[in-house]
């Protein structure tokens, strides 16, 4: 039976220090690499062992991947990292104090933009600390200044359907290390979830979620592997 | 100019244990983890940037890629893994400390064994402790059941032709991170050494040897990075 594994990176030093953090390539805490271990020995435990792995191409959800992936002793299989699963961009909101954001934008403003489906953030501007117009790994690509969760599922979709769900089809375990709202994008697809509801749903650092597919390749419920 | 990095793993539990290891999968030593990320200093230290990663399926090299790679600031490349660019398979050798080895079969066996380009090992035995027909990154796969150099050249370089070469004629910086008699057949090849001198030839852990490729594809001399 196809089955897909969902894990959201662990704990990254912003998430700590509640910065917005977005496209910025921010490590993992100590907590955070600990999570990762953790799911990996879950996935060992239950015996559900990936055959082949996506990730973005962000340090927290790289490193978060190759810790489950060795703590389940499967570090050999094929993994394939794309801007497509990086987090929502979250645009001049990248690298600020959720606090003091609220303190400047006001408290309403800064969860229109947190937890609204297709209002995105102000934008970012060019050469601030947070720009990455030299970072090499988006050379050539175009870049979003902002984006919305509506508009990070317009990219996270596309590249499900071309390219992560025929390896399912294909009978691989599938893991896919990624971040809340990549993630919550895939979710929202896979479970049905309406554009009011989705941006309320919170997904876990480090908690891997499982979906078995049948033969027609229709998902089933969305579970906590902790709870198989 | 296209720039090919090879890197060997840093020290094994196993190459510190004076164990013959070949596919066995044995994990980095402290000292081989610091070897790796030292080893990924040493590049972002020379400007030397991969851009995109081979390494085996046997995780000493995958782990030495990764922490290489985290050193350098480029963990967020693509990076292929496959068997041929694995060690040597030892055959029955595999396991064995290398002065037991030694008391048993005598000096100069041994010597030919580790020595000699074209005489393998004896076969590994099926069933025994170190047996790799249930390891599922293998599935499907004919694996020997010991190689000489030659015969491990003789998988390396078909893949290196195949695959790695024409990434570095598109331009890539391309590294590989593997084991001692992989290397080998690659630094054989390239620097054209004789089937005599090649098994005399010691590749140093976690020491980056880089090429420079000319327009004609042609390889440059070898050199240790620290030495650039």
């Amino acid at each position: 039976m196809p089955t897909l594994i969902l894990v959201r990176h662990g704990q990254s030093q912003w998430n700590l220090e509640n910065r917005f953090t977005g496209w910025w390539d921010v490590d993992l805490t100590e907590h955070g690499v600990a999570e990762a271990i953790a799911a990996g020995r879950l996935l060992a435990e239950r015996g559900i062992l990936p055959t082949t792995a996506f990730t973005s191409v962000q340090l927290r959800a790289i490193r978060t991947l190759h810790l489950a992936l060795e703590a389940c002793g499967r570090l050999w299989i094929p993994e394939v990292k794309d801007w497509r699963l990086n987090e929502r961009h979250y645009g001049g909101l990248t690298g600020l104090n959720k606090a003091e954001t609220a303190a400047k934008h006001g408290e309403e403003q800064v969860h229109v933009w947190r937890r609204s489906f297709d209002v995105p953030p102000p934008p970012m501007e060019d050469g601030g600390p947070f720009d990455l117009a030299s970072d090499a790994r988006y050379a050539g690509l175009d870049v979003p200044v902002t984006e919305s969760l509506k508009l990070t599922i317009e990219r996270v979709l596309p590249y499900w359907e071309s390219t992560i769900l025929p390896q399912l089809a294909a009978g691989e375990t599938v893991i896919i290390s990624a971040h809340g709202n990549s993630l919550r994008a895939l979710v929202k697809h896979l479970s049905g979830i309406s554009d009011d509801d989705i941006t309320g749903l919170e997904i876990p650092t480090g908690q891997p979620i499982i979906y078995q597919f049948d033969d027609a390749m229709q998902p089933g419920e969305r579970r906590y592997l902790k709870d198989i």
